[in-house]
């Protein structure tokens, strides 16, 4: 069996174990997930490779190196599912990390350790914090997360689903790590693309330039009048909805001005409503409620569009005599990913022949962590069809197949 | 008792028997309705006028004229309210009517009959068909209306209603009207004012110069593809809200161009919704559910701007790769308001010392089914506060005081 053999195999029997139609279902520190680590470590103990889990559940697996206290080279990504979603996002970049480490065991032992690592509780929707797992990896997670944050569907704390599953909340609440960053030569996370990019560039392979920052606003509210839709004159109204669509047109044309500069962003209004209890064709409407979120591998540009926002939220709010409040809103940096590394990584898929192209990550990934940390870092994605987080995400495995290519050439290359 | 005061005490027993806080409920033929027309009936009595119930119920009281031949000078208006309303809306015309006919009684008998109208069923909110009472006095409903038409609260036909009421649906059936126009003079609606204009003026009586007519899509949806918000570049996206957007915003700016010109017209997208079951800060809104109400004096101007809405719904689509469904709509005529009747109107009021304004109507009123038929019409306004069709609206007894001076005045002044 080869190891792209084997790879098939074990997509088809982490599908099996975590159907959950339409789609699966692998929730962070849950049964499932938990299953899903089991399996991964039981493939590397019939590979004839080490396996270690950490106090918090992520799982390293390691084909030990010729001095094994070189800084190790790592790869991987997370095991945990969105509900209902493919069951490409995360494992794929796990089971790359496995063919890997197979590959490589059969040539000469390498320099240095070399470290797939599955992590846990990366998908947002199951606890309300970035990068759970590999945060906790490196004590990075606030003290307070194993007892204040609840997992949404069981409404259980951390700590509850931690101790449910083996493991011990105590090193998070004392900001222990688990790994140390000088000890971590570089960082490569393979994962399906969440975008249209390669399917429209017919590329199965993407290298990552970096990852989009973003700022989230998620409750965003314009209050107005509630008045007659005939009787009531236009400067007489204080209309929500035509102050929302005024704020919400300005904004995307400082869009389209970003880019015409040459910026990376992305805009997104995902919510934008005014309220059906109170709503109705006859009345100018006097309340909406809003989201924003903006995305750029830039930080700059992310804190210029905000500056701008603010600034015209007031502007509106005056002349349309409306009261307009973004709410609060979180920020997360973007990652850049580390230059040498997507050099190196396209002169692998170069000679190996496999078309690729380069792109922006606009989701967050655990990868964000390792670069966040000055660890050298970058991310292979494989072409992927109908957007992640739902059961119709599809990827085909020739595509996975040219990932495994491009990262086996690159690490065959780094350590010769 | 002078006239007025004899209007005030009625307020307050319409107020009673109608109460349903907050506010008052009156529903088309429902008990409290009839109940209200039983004590107009009731007062014209106690006044010595004639009273008499058509088929359908509408009432006429009527103070005869020495010729009872001759047209028949008419006024009026309706007795229901939306639920939870104010109790003014429609009921202070009728009233105005009262003092009116009462005060005329106290005079030299007028040359022709004046009639006062309390009209069944003006509120759209329960059966779903404009002027329902005024149309079917003129036997204008489409002959199925009985058995077609359900009343919102009760599920129960138009017919039902009217039977249980006292009344025959037949006429409505057989298309047969309960009025001769050829027998108006001309019909003047009392109102209270359902926009601001009359507040904001500081004038307690307004002259109408027309009733707008409107058009309104009850069901726009704009289809685009709910997509993820970090990963799809601008041009691969097909955001139904930044579609509803752009055309939202033009058409904001075709109302600004017609009030420049000098148009008249309002607009309105009271409803503009992301899918509350769907929608997400982090996806890419891929529906919209939005409508529109546009309303104008001049029918030329509400069929320009449909037909550029139309354009523009097929550009937009276009250029942002989205399904655009403005759906059916509906369009009622606006109707002009008699010239002369106005004119003479405005007279009475300077004679009178009353300050008073010329007014579109934004709403519809029975006033408009009088209009259509070619017989002379206008319409008078009394300055409210807070708006109609909620409890907080606010009549001051001195405007409607002002209002019936003007009626009165106009009444002496054109039968002398």
């Amino acid at each position: 069996m080869t190891p792209l053999d084997r790879a098939e195999r074990l997509f088809d029997e982490l599908a099996q174990i975590s159907a959950d139609p339409p789609g699966v279902t692998r929730a962070s520190f849950g049964p499932v997930e938990n299953a899903a680590h089991g399996i991964i470590a039981r493939e590397a103990g019939n590979i004839g490779l080490e396996a270690r889990t950490d106090d918090i559940g992520n799982l390293y697996v390691t084909l030990p190196g010729r001095d094994r206290d070189a800084p190790v080279l790592m790869t991987g990504s997370h095991l945990d599912s969105v509900p209902h979603g493919g069951n490409y996002d995360g494992a794929a970049g796990v089971l790359a990390g496995l063919v890997l480490l197979e590959r490589l065991s059969q040539g000469p032992q390498p320099p240095c350790d070399v470290t797939l690592m599955a992590i846990r509780a990366e998908e947002m929707i199951w606890f309300p914090e970035h990068y759970l797992g590999s945060r906790a990896a490196f004590g990075l997670l606030p003290k307070n997360a194993p007892d204040q944050l609840r997992r949404s569907d069981s409404g259980r704390t951390l700590a509850d689903h931690l101790r449910e599953a083996g493991f011990d909340p105590q090193p998070i609440r004392d900001g222990i790590a688990q790994l140390d960053k000088s000890r971590i030569a570089g960082f490569v996370e393979v994962h399906i693309e969440q975008g249209p990019v390669l399917v429209e560039a017919d590329c199965p392979v993407g290298i990552v330039t970096g990852i989009r920052g973003n700022i989230r606003h998620r409750h965003c509210r314009i209050i107005g009048e509630t008045t007659h839709a005939g009787g009531v004159p236009r400067r007489s109204r204080r209309d929500a909805v035509l102050a929302g669509v005024e704020l919400a047109s300005t904004l995307e044309a400082l869009w389209l001005e970003a880019e015409k500069q040459g910026e990376d962003m992305v805009l997104t209004l995902g919510e934008f409503s005014t309220d059906p209890d109170q709503h109705g064709i006859t009345k100018v409407p006097g309340a909406l409620h809003f989201t924003i979120d903006v995305r750029s591998q830039d930080d700059a540009v992310l804190n210029r569009f905000e500056a701008r926002l603010q600034a015209l939220a007031l502007e509106i709010a005056d002349t349309r005599r409306v009261m307009i409040d973004l709410g609060r809103y979180t920020q997360a940096a973007s990652a850049a990913m580390c230059v040498d590394m997507r050099n190196a990584l396209a002169s692998a898929a170069r000679s190996r022949n496999v078309p690729h192209k380069e792109l922006p990550s606009g989701g967050g990934h655990d990868c964000a962590t390792f670069a966040s940390l000055g660890i050298p870092s970058a991310m292979v994605f494989i072409r992927n069809r109908n957007g992640s987080h739902n059961p119709d995400e599809h990827m085909d495995f020739s595509d996975f197949a040219a990932a495994c290519d491009v990262l086996t050439e690159w690490a065959t290359t780094r350590m010769s």
